[in-house]
């Protein structure tokens, strides 16, 4: 499937495609509020790629614990996000920065998602790269916590993710669209913004909520 | 009893009404820390008219979700503020965006204070309408929460808040006044106001702290 | 030992002090990420002067509840970072505020860094004073905590800090350098900051992380 | 569909039901743990009868506060599980104790269940009634909580529990077995208790875990 | 005030005595759930004499950590219950053991309530000495926390504790009883435990909870 | 290093093991207060063989999701203690269960530590295999969790426990004694024992607190 990425991201927002998710009985697809971008003037959108961690706590001699990392950066495709899974909010660690963000953005990435903690975000900021975080801390993973699996189903901050599957982020947050149900939820999210903007136009001439929701029915 | 409102926002804030009330053996008035002005440079004060949410997990046939939200927002009246309680921190619904921002600020409201997340924050921003909050998430309250009684007494973020008590938040939170002390309590924060720029002229003239504060008192 | 503070202010940052004093196996020297900046565009560097709280649930008769608070605010010196232990996340108080930041820049100091709230947000971030904080909101200490020992050693957002140690925070964080090895980490430090400077060029040359990682052996 | 009841609470045990629901690919019928037996030598099952809390702050004039709840202990039924859902774990309110105790077990109900708290636990032990709990503590719920719904689908400690579905509970925890999958999950779980006891018995014969393993694939 | 202690441990329970401070109006009374019996065979009514700790991160040199702690177990008198209060539940402490225990019960105190942990559970179970705790774990106080206050208000597990005032625990948890209030408070206990004991024989008899209630008005 | 595991049993407990190993500055030896034993008569003391987990979200086709806990299952040893980690307190699989402690015992295995959960927990103690657990509940760790490496270091209820390090449990919890320090923190915990008596002895013939620790120095 193919889906016009910019255009989605000038029209929809997280709101309005959570709400469509509900109405279809997709009643988790909204990362838990802990989640909360970088520079919430940025909107993301892409294909998720996933990286699952596990805590260690230890280095073993002559390893080097950024190897599946790597792997995952390295082989990031244009429109992708990379989902980075470190089960938050109890993460110390912060799996990502300013050089993968870089090496992200080199090879054409969207954004990332993390329920880990993140760094270096005044240089991510000036990047302008869309970054969604579990919160900010100068702790790096090496003994701490490593990438044990790449491009499998993950849980990020309570939603279930699997490779390919849309990621869309803005200053509400971060939701999840299952790839099969992708076009059927932009479709619908784009009528009912249309109804949104009905109901605003009907408020602000004054009209009561009651009428204007009875008319429309969106609130 | 009536107070001037704007008189009170230029000049008073939370941490002199706070300061006050302790001294008045008041001292459970100030919100949690976890509820956060979405935009910390507006200044609310108002009247509390309450809004009180339960858990639900499924939605009725031929049901309105929203019937008595509905009712608390076509009712505002000029200088009150809704104060939307459903059981925060662990709330994971957005019951307060955009459009019901619209619908307050055209009755005349004040702003809003809620324990559950919010939404659609960047369009709220843009209106400057005062809201304070627990968290920003998509989530709707549809299938999720829904609003069971107006105008009881709640608790919101470890306060009680009865309809008509003052509601004031700036930038380090909100503290609730009880109704029939808020001319005591703000006869004495302006007061206090004063002692605490002395206090500060003071201290930038190089004085030491134990000097000033054994001249004002005041800390 | 003497540092040269603003030198490392301009060089340095949070993540690299992290990661060199992980490699010489000093592992917890970070806080953790509840204790965030006020105004993360500032830097801070400087000695750490402790203060440490009890929670308390009554003012005794004739007492001045702010003695030994006053203490160690007077007796601030150049450089000083004033640390605050009051067993955040859980406070509820804010012990610090404009007043204490006015008295600790007018003695000097360099900053404040605290695991407890703090209030006067807007007039501190006028003042470009960096403090670094474990939430925001107006409750006063006074008949609810108050300061019992200063100079001694504390845990302040998971990490020891004793007098004397290095305190520094940026927009990622807060770290501690233990005073004994501050000379050490901060030259290494500096070296470590050429290499990812090395890094980022090449990543944005276009080159894939895997060959930049194993030139540069820094991430 | 009719079960044996008595040979159920005999032969299964809540593990087993566990296993095999995941093998169906029903990941989410475990309670979270908090939820524990009053007494683990109980065995529990039975069909689901829900009750719905909310949060209160007050207690309306003329109103009695238990009316709903009476409705459903007077209306349970031979082999009824009062499921009552009060959004623990966060509850701090018994909603249960040991007159409902005796009033369910005169309607011939099987036990309740409850993510709330539970009093006057050594009556209920005395009686040998099951309940599973999320705690124990004196309040009432008067004045704190009231039952807003019965016979509605809920969420207790984590599950969805819908009116009818069977809830088995013993030493392990409380699992719930929707409905209509009821038939197919004992039938199995009945399979599945003859492979862990051959399992046992290689065991105890002193063979490796692999062999035993190997031979009847359940661990 | 002069109560009968042994005739109120015989008759009431918390659940009756916090019901009856309920329609009193005294709604904060019942400490949270963490803090449980270590017997719950036991019943414990006395006198609070509390001990208020402070986190500490040292030992200083030629100081005795124990000495408050010490003063308050040689001061305790015939029918006082030591309240320890150290900031639970987050306190990994165990400020209390079989020592303190047997000091305890050789001045004639009634028992021990800690929202702290407690250590040696086997040796106190078999002295049959009551204590209600908030955990269970062997580290010492020494370097962790002082007792810095003895004979001051507290706060354990949520309630207010001044010294003289009332504590009752047995297998539901604990309550505090105001001094000032505990004579109106216990006559009131005792009628209600009466209206118990009725509600609960006429449901034996058969009848259903809304004509008992409709009688007794008691649940 | 060979110990007398039988004797330490008999002669030691957690408590004076703790507090030995505090006087030695090794002040975080003790499991968070969340790990209970499963038997508290049951005490438990052998040397480490861990077991390290990673949460999953699927079952990858093919594979034995316990091959590696078959491993170490298979190769416990005489007087082993397997620690099981799966980042408590936050975990919810129950990684040990009846089978695998009939399996340990038949190794010759002393017991088990896990922040995880157990289950079949009336079958574990009729056996009288001492199990200290994160909680109880039915939940299998395949599909949910995975353990990734045997005998590394790990972290285990908030302590780091090494492959030999000595791990004892008893009711008032468990501690991890560092394999290098064993001997000579046993030692010192025989001679302490001596004093905890004297101690005990002399208050239960009535003596003040303050002069039997002045005599002994033991609290």
């Amino acid at each position: 499937m193919t889906l016009d990425i910019s255009e989605c991201k000038a029209l929809l927002y997280t709101a309005v495609l959570s709400d469509v998710m509900d109405d279809l009985g997709l009643m988790n697809q909204a990362m838990k509020p802990f989640v909360r971008p970088l520079d919430d003037g940025l909107v993301m959108m892409g294909r998720a790629r996933t990286g699952l961690y596990m805590p260690v706590y230890d280095i073993e001699a002559g390893d080097n614990p950024y190897d599946l990392e790597i792997d995952l950066l390295d082989d990031l495709k244009e429109g992708d996000v990379a989902v980075v899974a470190c089960n938050g909010p109890t993460s110390r660690i912060a799996p990502w920065g300013e050089l993968l963000s870089t090496a992200a953005r080199c090879r054409g990435a969207e954004g990332c998602v993390t329920d880990g903690l993140i760094r270096d975000i005044r240089k991510i900021r000036e990047m302008k790269f869309p970054v969604f975080h579990g919160g900010i801390g100068p702790l790096d993973s090496k003994g701490r916590a490593r990438m044990m699996k790449m491009d499998v189903p993950v849980e990020c901050a309570g939603v279930r993710v699997r490779p390919g599957d849309f990621v869309f982020g803005d200053a509400d947050g971060v939701v999840v669209v299952p790839e099969e149900r992708a076009e059927d939820v932009i479709a619908r999210a784009k009528r009912k913004v249309t109804g949104e903007n009905h109901t605003r136009d009907e408020l602000l001439k004054g009209h009561l909520l009651r009428e204007v929701y009875e008319k429309f029915g969106v609130l």
